[in-house]
């Protein structure tokens, strides 16, 4: 049975990869008077009083809606809500086993960014933070821009700053074993969705200067005007040299390539004409820009992709629990880039730890050690910031 | 400590009445690969051609949505959605205990028909049905209505009809004992908001004839010409004999007197005047309109509360949770007046198989028997209304 067997099998198996449990006794009269009327009325005025008691009386504060609208599901497109849900629940699972995070799986029957806006922010009470997922660009950054304006608890677009976290931390150590400085290197980003486009930002928030994004027309420039708002936005803060051309062309000499884009698009010939000890995140999924045998060939010194079974996996698990645990732990209203950089230093920090070698610049999934570290130092970086409203809510 | 007390105390340390539990693995790079990427774009795919599907491979089939908007929480008037919190957390904790359901709390920040119509519709597709909880008449009859029309799923207000099916239970098992026809008898209804008005529809679907309702103006009667839509839609097919005056004047020689009204209302005096063998139910909580002893005193044959300390206790804990354990299992496009019927007639079966009684009319909360029967007979009445989409969900 192949592995597409058996994941059906196994839905159906489960038949949901998440349930509710009980944290409070319901299972006699008396139990009932405390959990239920006429007790609970007392949480509840208290809570009226004074919302912010939301977060000690109910399990608002460790809770967290994963909220899609369907239309970038993997790389499957817009499939709509209900098709979007065996993803929504698989991100939930991850958020309780790495992060002890209860995650609430929310499809969207719309497209339309008000409608997505307004039933998030008409919700945001039952919730202590917002993880946006798969949701198509250019439409996920407005839909987070306009929750960020209105909610008052962290809203996070995993696709964008999860994915950027991590390659930040992986990049981190590359660049200190080839002995470069990022602020001199030059970044070919292919792929300016969601992901590529946020990788730049937190890039260029960590010290990064010579970044080039390409979608399919080739790089983006601002020599040229977009039919696109977002593009042009791009234009105006990426591109310094203002190059021009395909990937091919504006490859040559490059330090980094990173790929979020699509399968192959990377040859060999092309990582040839890099600079000496390239870095090449390739990471669409399942299928990488270039595979890490072909890459190392033509001469790169660091590979890393999205997949499991090559060293170096890019994968936002190693994010995102610990960045909403953190979050969570000092009820921070908001996930800055900040706090985003203080979560790839966390990472980097771990795999450093080790000894950064070709094949270790990022620690592995499963590595225990991640996410309380990564919680850690995000909250730290939360109340550094003055976004922390409390100390610790775990102890 | 008192209970209100004890309450903060156990809400303090639950900090959450409900949480998330794993029921796939994802603690491994092969357990991943099934229950997340890649293996995850499977049932997406399956789902995407068959959207009925998402009932199969995800935890659609067993999730209903808890939405309130914090206006009716209680008899706490309008508190707001963070501080209705701990009551839709407690019930989704007994969905759970009775009916093995998994009930997520939703709390929407609005008021407005629209506002919550619009954003449980937009959030149907990731439930298997939706309770609605704590929302103020007449608002709530509206909501109901256009949420029945937009979704395929279930909606049901529990304030209304759940209080409906076990105030008929009682009633049906209390006539028997006293030997009287429901055709025949005349029923007061103290209080014309969501649940007076649901427990009159239940009834006159059932079979009883002479129901009047009042609110703290009187009767209602097709004779005035209220301000209020929904009072007339009332008089309109309620109190066929045209009473008017106040609870004193329409309580004489009344059968049957229904309470979901305030505190001390009907005083023993009052139920001097009723009819030989008068069957009170006093359902106003905490403090019911007239104290059992009181009422018995004065010459009632059978006496209902809502509370735990006397015996006849109405309470919807004995409805809800079967009511969408059978609503879930037949996978049910709605949950009809016929499936209602069908679960006071089962709560009615399981007393009377225990030997009606003065103080034996509907069975005790925490009887082992109650949700799997009321399940049985809804599942049942569905399939033979036509509206089972599959035989049995859990076989």
């Amino acid at each position: 049975m192949d592995y597409k067997e058996i994941a059906m099998k196994k839905h159906a198996e489960w038949r949901g990869k998440i349930e509710i449990a009980l944290r409070a006794d319901v299972d006699t009269a008396e139990a009932l008077s405390v959990a239920y009327t006429p007790g609970v009325a007392e949480p509840c005025l208290a809570i009226q009083q004074n919302p912010e008691l939301s977060f000690m009386l109910t399990r608002r504060w460790n809770t967290v809606a994963v909220v899609t609208d369907g239309t970038a599901v993997l790389g499957l497109g817009d499939i709509g809500p209900e098709a979007g849900m065996p993803v929504m629940e698989g991100k939930c699972a991850l958020f309780k086993a790495f992060g002890d995070v209860d995650a609430i799986p929310l499809c969207v029957r719309s497209t339309d960014v008000d409608d997505i806006v307004r039933t998030v922010f008409l919700l945001a009470g039952s919730f202590g933070g917002v993880n946006l997922e798969d949701i198509a660009a250019p439409k996920c950054f407005e839909i987070e821009r306009k929750l960020k304006e209105v909610c008052d608890i962290p809203i996070f677009h995993d696709d964008q700053h999860g994915t950027a976290v991590v390659a930040l931390a992986g990049l981190t150590n590359a660049l200190a074993l080839v002995g470069k400085d990022k602020a001199k290197v030059s970044v070919i980003i292919s792929g300016a969705g969601a992901a590529g486009t946020a990788i730049a930002a937190l890039m260029m928030k960590a010290g990064f200067v010579d970044i080039t994004l390409l979608n399919r027309d080739g790089a983006i420039t601002a020599d040229v005007n977009y039919s696109r708002p977002h593009l042009n936005e791009l234009a105006a803060w990426t591109n310094p040299n203002r190059k021009s051309g395909s990937l091919a062309d504006v490859i040559k000499g490059a330090d980094i390539f990173l790929g979020v884009s699509g399968p192959g698009l990377l040859t060999g010939d092309m990582v040839q004409t890099m600079a000496k000890d390239a870095i090449i995140f390739a990471m669409a999924n399942p299928v990488p820009e270039i595979l890490p045998d072909e890459a190392l060939v033509a001469g790169a010194r660091v590979v890393a992709t999205g997949r499991s079974d090559y060293p170096n996996q890019i994968n936002n698990v190693l994010a995102f629990p610990g960045i909403f645990r953190g979050a969570l732990d000092v009820r921070a209203s908001d996930i800055t880039q900040t706090m985003q950089l203080a979560a790839a230093e966390a990472l980097a920090d771990i795999a450093a730890a080790d000894g950064v070698t070709e094949t270790n610049i990022i620690p592995a999934p499963f590595d225990k050690r991640v996410a309380e570290r990564v919680a850690a130092a995000v909250a730290q970086a939360a109340r550094t910031e003055g976004i922390a409203r409390v100390q610790d809510e775990r102890i």
